[in-house]
């Protein structure tokens, strides 16, 4: 075969392979893959809860997958492995706290016993069949992060994961530019990088500067309550926030379970330095004056079950928003939720609440200075953007450009695309079953675009359902027919209007049976179509109609 | 009556207040009317098309209203107007453009016989009852915006409309300033000032800073087809891509319901000017190389049936985008939009074109330091901030603090808030009736809550509907239960999963009937909680349960 001497390299990530990571490395019998996240539904996908990659693909070559390299802990790398490792059943390695993470995940799912996960440590390498896998240092906005060497007997794939350049990080090393120098040397087949900033001139600045921003807040609001809202992962950004509170003596409550999950997690590791006597229960807020507390919450992206909309919209039980708060929000809106977080800072406001939401957060992802710095250390044969939509690629694939990588090695992948590389040549030479595998409560994939056509069509339309009981044999309408709806019209004249409607449906029977039509199913045509007929012409609406018969 | 010496303003725009601009100003037997604008649907009200304001209490006081006042021709506050005078037909002032617009609108819903238009020229006053009205020169993103100085016997007050401080406009006059100054120095009881940008320092930029960069954008992509999309209403900058369009020697077309429309009125009434032979018909396009053309279209907001949408995702029948076409987003995303916007980039992005998204849109509404100008030039002695959201008018007031006015002078209104003042006080003393009236095709009001919970459970999780049909007397089952489900679980064992659900049913009604429970409605409850207990514990999922009993 001629491709085996190629090394693949197959995105599996859904259909618009943005959020759920989850990247297969082939080369002759061994496939491995780097990260297993999630993503979160579209507004289209009504009552769906998440969205996982389909994985065909890896089932129909279940013999060659060796392992699972997880880069760092965030939802959209890891978020999917209960669901896929339950029908893959291969080892996953990452560092310590990813690992910790996933444990989280897996205990949730009664499957600590059943998946094998294996700690390690950046510089070590991991040998699994065709593959070698070294795990070197990044920072990112989760700790422990990890970009990965991929060496194969094609050259060596360099992915970064997600990642910033922090020179100062708040825990730990910062990134370990010299081990990116030192393979760039060896010589790099092709280069994956985060996209996400691409589009941002400059550089990202280090988590440090956030620091420096909550202690001036916290030095000019000495006499306020303060409640600061940030992502549940960040455990740096919890770290300062806390440090902040110790230094102008506040106690602190940390409220919302996927932080208090998270925290506990990255205090029993050893990633959060917590002083004695600093945390307190929520409920032992009211023992303490305001101005000596301090409320870590979720809830900054708006998100409305969370802990801080609760206590915007009234309705957290513990906590009550008084005028004499500041509420900060250490975020920045993802896209698609700004609306959702202008509604809380506006509730909060109401409730008289000094609010700052501005400049009190930094990026996680290198900016196109940090993305330059990383192509020059590594200096690629072949660049693959990764980590964004698609006008993301697309910008780094204009620096990768600009660095003097020839255009033919860019290659910016779609979902399922199989990109073939050695070091004669790089191209797609085929495309493998991908696709969005929706999770809705307890199932799993039985929700599909039918179903959710329904629900649109149901949303904004409503039902008519119209029941009758016919005569076996005879056909003659022994009881109805009857009309029932549901978000349909309601309040003015709809009771007439269903009259009619009535008077319509006793109209179409007649005619059937003087027609002698007793096939049940142009007779439920014969109601859908008069009967949509006549909603449309007075109420300019489509509900859905479904008649049902029946026979005794 | 104590309050028959002061004048009243009371905000009837809805409940959330944003959007629908409608503003009752009311003295002793007289009310005239600020504005009557719709809101456009918030997420959670599906299948809704428009929302207009509640004016149960214009309607209680109909005699009392005079008028009309339109400051300018956007939708949030002209919107309502065809649904608001069909009601109270009284007459409507505005200037010449803002009529135009309204009368596009009247024409539409056949109303441009019944409702009395009023064209008002800059500096001209309108006498109705207690009052009387000025319409001062104002700036914004549409032509022909106008302040209002409102003179009761009570004082005046100043409302600015939405504006921006333009010293160089593409059409027409700069802002009337001096006059502005004038009438301060006269003394002013109240400011009602533009709150949208308070939250930005500085000035807003002219609106021919972006003639400037297009004509940038048009020099550099001398061998491209370019399609800009904008807003609509703003005739200003489709003045200065036509001008650009001239000056390279393209030819133009407009493309998109709302464009076509707005422009037609605009070059009727002698606000735009379109150099002879430079705009062509959309069928035309073939006859003229990429590089000669320019089209104008709607769908900058990402609004997924406009123009631009449909070429992104090659649903337009006759653009489609090619590798060699510039697109132009001379807008910014309104929020709530981000998302849209960013798919159709992408989307172009894909189909190979260059996509220009950013620095090429100016605001149409005052920053910071343009709201103090006002401030100072008008001198209030009370402060009403109005259009924005609550975080944008708490920015105002932070202003007007700043300024001087006292805290207790500065007045955040909610709708429905009546706010009585005089030189002598000003006090919120009472609270009329206002919400928000959903409009669903033909359907106005009739959609209400109950209707927007059922869309919501029915797209979230679908509707499973039992029927059966009992014998009149005895009560026995002669048909059914049977089981249709629409949105509901489809694909992997729901077959099974409806068959176990049959079973469930049987035997319930088999209890029923043992117990000879022959009430329908405690059938229908026992239905719907066994079957739903029974569905929850099989899928984690509450689909609405419709139990439908006939009899014969």
């Amino acid at each position: 075969m001629e491709t085996e001497s190629k090394l693949k390299i197959i995105p599996l990530g859904g259909l618009e392979q943005i959020g759920m990571n989850i990247t297969a490395f082939e080369y002759e019998d061994s496939i491995i893959v780097v990260d297993c996240g999630l993503s979160f539904p579209e507004n289209d996908m009504l009552g769906i809860d998440l969205v996982i990659p389909d994985i065909t693909y890896l089932r129909d070559n279940l013999d060659k997958v060796r392992g699972f390299f997880i880069t760092h802990g965030h939802e959209d790398h890891i978020g999917a492995i209960p669901y896929v490792l339950k029908e893959i059943n291969v080892p996953i390695y990452a560092t310590k706290l990813t690992i910790g993470i996933i444990d989280n995940k897996l205990k949730e799912h009664d499957m600590l016993r059943t998946v094998k996960r294996k700690v390690v440590r950046y510089g070590q390498h991991i040998n699994l069949g065709c593959f070698r896998v070294e795990f070197i240092k990044t920072n990112h906005s989760i700790q422990d992060a990890a970009a990965l060497a991929i060496y194969s007997p094609a050259g060596i794939v360099v992915h970064t994961g997600d990642f910033k350049v922090d020179y100062t990080p708040v825990f730990g090393d910062a990134i370990d530019l010299q081990r990116f120098g030192e393979i760039g040397k060896k010589g790099v087949l092709a280069l994956m990088c985060d996209s996400t900033n691409a589009e941002r001139a400059g550089f990202t600045m280090s988590e440090k500067t956030v620091g420096k921003a909550l202690d001036s807040i916290f030095s000019e609001h000495k006499n306020n309550r303060i409640i600061v809202a940030t992502f549940a992962s960040n455990v740096d950004r919890v770290q300062q926030i806390i440090n902040c509170a110790y230094n102008y003596g506040r106690k602190v409550v940390i409220e919302g379970r996927s932080m208090v999950n998270i925290i506990s997690t990255a205090s029993e590791l050893g990633y959060i330095n917590i002083p004695d006597n600093t945390l307190i229960d929520i409920e032992q807020l009211k023992n303490y004056p305001d101005e000596q507390t301090v409320m870590i919450t979720t809830g900054s992206q708006g998100e409305s079950m969370a802990a801080l909309s609760r206590m915007a919209t009234g309705m957290h039980r513990k906590v009550a928003i008084k005028p004499n708060d500041l509420i900060v929000l250490s975020s920045n809106p993802i896209p698609g939720n700004e609306k959702a977080v202008t509604k809380i800072i506006n509730e909060l406001f109401m409730k008289g609440a000094e609010v700052i939401f501005q400049d009190v957060h930094v990026s996680g992802h290198a900016c196109a200075e940090d993305i330059k710095l990383i192509y020059s250390l590594v200096h690629p044969k072949y660049a693959i953007p990764v980590h964004g939509e698609y006008k993301h690629l697309k910008a780094q694939a204009k620096i990768a450009e600009e660095l003097g990588i020839p255009k033919e090695n860019i290659f910016i992948l779609s979902s399922g695309d199989v990109l073939e590389l050695s070091d004669e040549g790089a191209e797609v030479t085929g495309k493998v079953h991908v696709g969005d595998v929706m999770v809705d409560g307890l199932g799993v994939g039985d929700v599909g675009n039918i179903v959710l056509r329904d629900r649109q069509h149901l949303a904004e339309e409503g039902i008519i359902i119209v029941v009758l009981t016919l005569e076996t044999g005879s056909g003659m309408v022994l009881a109805g027919p009857d009309i029932v709806s549901r978000g349909f019209v309601y309040v003015r004249g709809a009771e007439s209007l269903m009259e009619e409607a009535k008077h319509v449906l006793d109209e179409i029977m007649e005619v059937c049976m003087d027609r002698h039509i007793t096939d049940w199913g142009k007779i439920k045509t014969e109601i859908k179509d008069s009967l949509g007929d006549f909603v449309w012409k007075e109420t300019k609406r489509r509900p859905m109609i479904i008649p049902i018969i029946m026979e005794v």
